[in-house]
């Protein structure tokens, strides 16, 4: 049996819960949350007991911690879970600050203990494909890739305020994808950003549309274009583009009924948000996590692939400000 | 809590079995298989226990049974869990005899107790999005189905010869579909076929290949193809045309990845064969049946459904002999 | 220099004299037409001069002329070329009347003079490449053919009480077109038709919807569909199966533009009506015929041809008639 | 009647003057070419004389001109044609150097002659399509643009050392198709190249990958990708994107065909490069320029369109050099 701690028992720490249920052996024994309420009724949905943080990471029989709390609570409970040395599954960003980030994957590197960041999107049935496909040659070198990322409406006001700004909260799932996909580090990037959807995310100091190039050392380009706003939905295409062709991923679609009239042929829109879209890729990714203490399984993403996604975020939110190209060392 | 005896230990049985232990309140208390082995099997999967049938049926904390066993059992346990007041869902076809299913039925319908067949097809979420939207309104008046079924590829020859052939074993879905969509009883039935694939399958009394056409009351068509072998996988559309358009329903595609290369732009392969197409099908049919028992809903597949499907098969084998189109009284 | 007569002013003509002039070394030397001033405007825009079919024939420098006069005319017309010696490309159908289509295919065998007639489809770019691709093995041995041809709207009334009926006028196409992709003559034709777009084409003894499937000596199977009116255009597809895969042709739409918005994603209609739609065609057959007199190339289309699709066509108005199929004699 | 003389009897040229001899009202009077066995060929097709550019414009009945010779004659007969009070269509680019064409413009505006530039791509049917489209608020408010546009192969090398490298000789379309569609002026741009396809290029002194972001001073984005070599041929697409939805011009295919067997559904590539996708859109250039000749419609592209292109190029290639956003003004 494997016993987990879950951090956050909100939507997504909600998630996490069902898909661990789905495993037979593994048990979620403890939740944790600020909330005392929202604790309760998902630990008795899971016969699970609410506790203190200190509590759960004391009892020698916890296997492993989903973070799934608030952004700011990240770092230091992967802290504590890494000296407690027990498996660590975290949402991204492990912490808005750079600083902070490298401080706290030291002390995880050192525990040794697992550690699998919530980059949701590596785990999608869809973006895995395309990985393999990639790394089997089907597109030859690869040598450009375009990432389409739009979510289907802005959040409030309030939540951007806090949020670290669209290239931190937003576009990271993309600068992991190209990361992921380009397998190279990026060394040079430039960033263009506008508001043009609603102008209160401008007077928080945000922006709401951007465009952002990146360029590895061996000459791959790679292209995303960010909105806060698509009316159709959740807008998540990719294309790797190389010596030898080109792979896309389109967008999957709430059903595949097609309706031809005398308005012409009509699909249905794409999946709305990230829950429906990503619904197997959050499973999988427990499942991975799950797999790695377990089995001894790898990662798919790890604590500095949620490092190096934030740098590429502060590149672009550099270069969106200057107007100067951000060059990365290595 | 609800408790369900599974006749049939084998395949579609382990399916039935899977779908059921995701509702928390449904217990599968009883397995029953002529093989002891695979029923102990998968009763120690989910802690139920081997018995006779009869036993089964003697408890009266039984509330339902799954019948999943072989075609020439099915009217017989249909019977006798009737007369035990247990409800009932059993996999199609009722029995491959006409006055077989009529005599079955009547004693079901006397015991008043929930009967659902397995049609698996109308549960499909892309179909019944489909039937919805036709219900709606979508192509104004319904005039033309076009049902396009093909298997990846034809089943032993050992089966064919007890299967009651073509018509009765692998068309009998796309006659309920027919009904369904079509919302109307069937008139008229033509047919032709031919064994075009595998020489034995013709020296087994059977054919491979089939057109049918159906023609209703109110003069509404519907034409079905039928193949044992599609060398592209698992071939399943439906297109409703109607006075405002038409709708479609495509295959659905193991991935939506697209590769253009030197040879042009390759999408997918349909989904391999029905485990994986109707993998949720299977999954919404259980939920039906188990909301059939607890909250008194409806089957979408009733023994009726049986009966008329079968009776289109038997009329589409008439006419594919005689060279007549066979008419039916409503 | 090549030099043509046109028998027939009206809009057809209109496009084939068109399609003549692109031709610099093709003259179109006469119109003939039983109205004068259609005549006479066609003439003057190619430099024609408007003559009766006598004098036209007895020109010893004619070596051709193209038919597109009305349906009643065609046949008398052919005989007439022929035992001039001239060149024949006809619109289709030759005659309503089998017994006349022999009749005048006789005289034209034995003044052995080219003779084309116009069965479109098979010059479009689209139809051809699929023979191509059959012929090359593309799906193997083909099994299936399945034809939806459905037009925009109905014809008048008026031109439905003389056309012959929907299988002489309209599905004649779609046997023309299967028994060229089969490529192998059809022994056996079943047909059920109703009539549920206008009462008003019942009333004239006509059907608007039709369904026939036909059956080859080698056991190969088609199914067409046929519809008077499909609201969003001209409905022209085709897709044939067989032991290696299948080869679809869909429709040719109006633009490429996807626009997707908040009701899905929505592509253009079919081009409207056959003359949009086979303006390539119309060109290329015309080629052809030319082809045809300048380097004795072979028509596509046949006179045999023509009759071998109305042979279809009155079997299949039979078999919907009595409900029996209809076995052809190779 | 409306004659014409044309500049350069190579590829290009030829092409214009078949299309010009579609009209019937319009003459290729004069053909003039530094290689007076082309002119020669040219003009006899055409029934036109060799003559100089001197000769040719002191002809008073001559209406306009067609320049179509290599990009270093362009400015000079565009000068020597807009004295001479001549009609001009010129195509891309009118000269590399944008003091030249800022000179030249100056001539060809004081001479208040016709002026349209060969930018073919905004007459094409599809594009023209979107455009419009997003003329009638298709897509609400524009708010990012993405083109993509990959050449089958790199040109010689010994073509790209006076080319005026990729920005200038290539991206150039997509520069005037971004600000046609933008419909407003662009304000900022940043680039970044690499040399991944032909190490032979990058000695050249270009580059043959290269990312583009362009910025209005309203914040509207657009983002273009440009390779020198897409194994699958021609990749012209755009991607409209607003507050209301996106429109999306897919490639043209080589032809509609689907075949579908064990290794998935395959359609064609698509068309293969500029002079079968753009056949059209040559074809309606010329109409536009015969029609501003005869009608007095304005050109769809004009010499200041041309200007605004190249210094679009000149900014990419400096950003792409220095690694800084190049800001212009209005």
């Amino acid at each position: 049996m494997i016993n987990l701690c879950l951090f956050g028992a909100g939507r997504i720490g909600s998630i996490h819960a069902a898909n661990v249920a789905r495993h037979a052996e593994v048990n979620i024994l403890y939740v944790v949350d600020a909330n005392p309420d929202a604790a309760e009724k998902l630990a008795a949905l899971y016969g699970a007991r609410v506790v203190s943080a200190q509590q759960a990471l004391a009892d020698p029989s916890l296997d492993g911690v989903i973070i799934a709390s608030s952004t700011n609570t990240h770092a230091n409970l992967m802290e504590l879970s890494a000296q407690a040395g027990k498996a660590i599954f975290c949402e991204k960003p492990v912490d808005l600050s750079v600083d902070r980030v490298r401080e706290c994957l030291a002390i995880v590197a050192d525990s040794k203990v697992v550690c699998s960041i919530g980059f949701n999107r590596r785990y999608d049935p869809q973006f895995s494909a395309l990985k393999q496909a990639v790394e089997e040659g089907k597109v030859g070198k690869l040598e450009m890739l375009t990432i389409t990322s739009r979510d289907p409406s802005p959040p409030p006001v309030d939540y951007i305020k806090v949020s670290g700004g669209l290239f931190r909260d937003m576009m990271i799932h993309d600068f992991d994808m190209a990361r992921w996909l380009l397998n190279e580090e990026v060394v040079e990037v430039l960033a263009t950003a506008s508001c043009q959807i609603d102008p209160a995310i401008g007077e928080a100091g945000d922006v709401d549309s951007a465009l952002v190039i990146l360029k590895t050392a061996s000459g791959k380009l790679c292209q995303i274009s960010n909105s806060r706003r698509a009316c159709y939905g959740y807008d998540q295409r990719v294309e790797a583009f190389g010596s030898l062709g080109m792979i896309q991923v389109a967008n999957q679609l709430d059903s595949s009924l097609v309706i031809t009239n005398d308005q012409g042929s009509t699909s249905a829109k794409p999946q709305y948000f990230f829950l429906e879209r990503y619904e197997k890729a959050y499973r999988l990714e427990l499942d991975n996590f799950i797999a790695c203490i377990r089995d001894g399984a790898e990662p798919i993403a790890s604590g500095v692939d949620g490092l190096q996604s934030l740098l590429l975020a502060e590149a672009a939110l550099e270069s969106s400000r200057t107007g100067k190209a951000v060059m990365l060392s290595l």
